[in-house]
């Protein structure tokens, strides 16, 4: 029953300052869901080497799997992939399969040296296919270095992700109410204490008027079910059975 | 020229399992782009207590401001407000301030004991207002309590921020071609060394063929000016000068 555990490295200046709103660490997190790898933590950080140094060193300890995002492209402040290299102990060059790659995809003569530094790929790595504009990711060790444009990371991460060993996958029961959430903290937090193995999550929302959406989870269907089945009947005491809305686990394996 | 730093810790197991999509961070790091605040960090964790304490004394610690989002709630997971006690070393209770303002806004008996949680305000914070739903924010030391639904976040955010002391508001020249980012490299290069003291990004999209959005950054209008004037040369010599699309800095104080 052990969920290998997950985190996310967005680097780009471009999301600190405001101008661009990540779309890849949703994307992510979605999928990770899906294949049963828990996502413990979200980092977006500069174009600065040190940071990223650092940050790629304390979470690759700490995770499973770290992926990350950006600074793969041609440009100088395109420098993940060096940053990787030096976190990781690794040396680093343009090699051999990635220029071949590269030599395909681009007309003779349009492969020039800022275009080749799209093929520095560190000593051991692995490499991520990218059908869409063919500059290849990478994996070394545990991290998986994508680009940050969203249809590239989500090719890159669609080819990625089947290779890599999922656990159970955490199935989620939802109940959505016209009840403020003040009312029903305390039968939830009793709920919380009986199933202490089902996460139980309450998400206020106001629409015409205060509403809540309750999320359960949990990797164990018969488990997730009882503490759902009480759930059910908890809201039951409170509004009429046709105003719940009641969405059960899409992924169920039972 | 001194510009203060920021963090931005979000706090919400609904964020990494892939269900909801933050939104908070990048209103965020648009709005202290405008105020001259320079953010250098995102960072999203679980409702797990030892990990936001943890976040919150390390992201304190190297910045001037830690902003976060969510945890502030009525219900069991809302534990935000006691993390940030234990991180600050401050006592924690309901305190008589904010319990007046949950008292004048909810009907004779609705403020049950769940509710009465949103109260509990660490010794020693300043109330961040909520004109929304009441329930308060809090400013502990440098760190800035907010809640996690977007339209209070926000909210509260544009009442706190004016009261924050900014720095040089960091202004940007944009430039958009449709050249591939391949071909620009070299001479951007260029560009970065002759200028250090402007950030120059470069930011590839594909639409009917590639294209590339240059972004130059800088505190100082003078400087920028000059970057942009060779970043237009340098453009002008590759394609014909209609089809640079160019956006000069807004908040220009020239």
């Amino acid at each position: 029953m052990h969920q290998p555990t997950a985190a996310m490295l967005v680097i780009g200046d471009e999301i600190l300052s405001g101008r661009t709103r990540d779309a890849n660490a949703h994307y992510l997190a979605g999928q990770l869901a899906g294949a049963g790898i828990r996502l413990t933590e979200i980092r977006v950080v500069p174009d600065d080497a040190p940071v990223i140094v650092d940050a790629v060193r304390e979470l690759a300890a700490r995770v499973d799997h770290l992926f990350t995002s950006g600074g793969i492209g041609p440009t100088h402040d395109d420098i993940t992939a060096d940053c990787i290299a030096e976190a990781m102990g690794a040396s680093i060059g343009v090699r051999d399969d990635a220029r071949a790659i590269l030599e395909a995809y681009y007309r003779p003569g349009e492969l020039n040296e800022a275009r080749l530094r799209m093929a520095r790929i560190p000593e051991g790595a692995m490499l991520i296919d990218n059908p869409l504009s063919q500059a290849p990711g990478f994996t070394l060790g545990n991290v998986h270095v994508m680009a940050g444009v969203p249809s590239v990371f989500r090719v890159m991460l669609d080819g990625l992700l089947p290779r890599l060993e999922g656990g159970p996958v955490t199935l989620s029961h939802a109940f959505r109410v016209m009840l403020p959430e003040g009312e029903l903290a305390a039968p939830l937090r009793q709920l919380a204490e009986t199933h202490p193995q089902v996460s139980i999550g309450c998400y206020p929302f106001f629409r015409l008027g205060p509403g809540a959406t309750l999320i359960l989870r949990s990797a164990d269907p018969v488990r997730l079910a009882a503490a759902a089945a009480e759930a059910r009947a908890m809201l039951a005491e409170r509004v009429a059975p046709e105003e719940i809305e009641e969405t059960p686990p899409v992924n169920n394996p039972e």
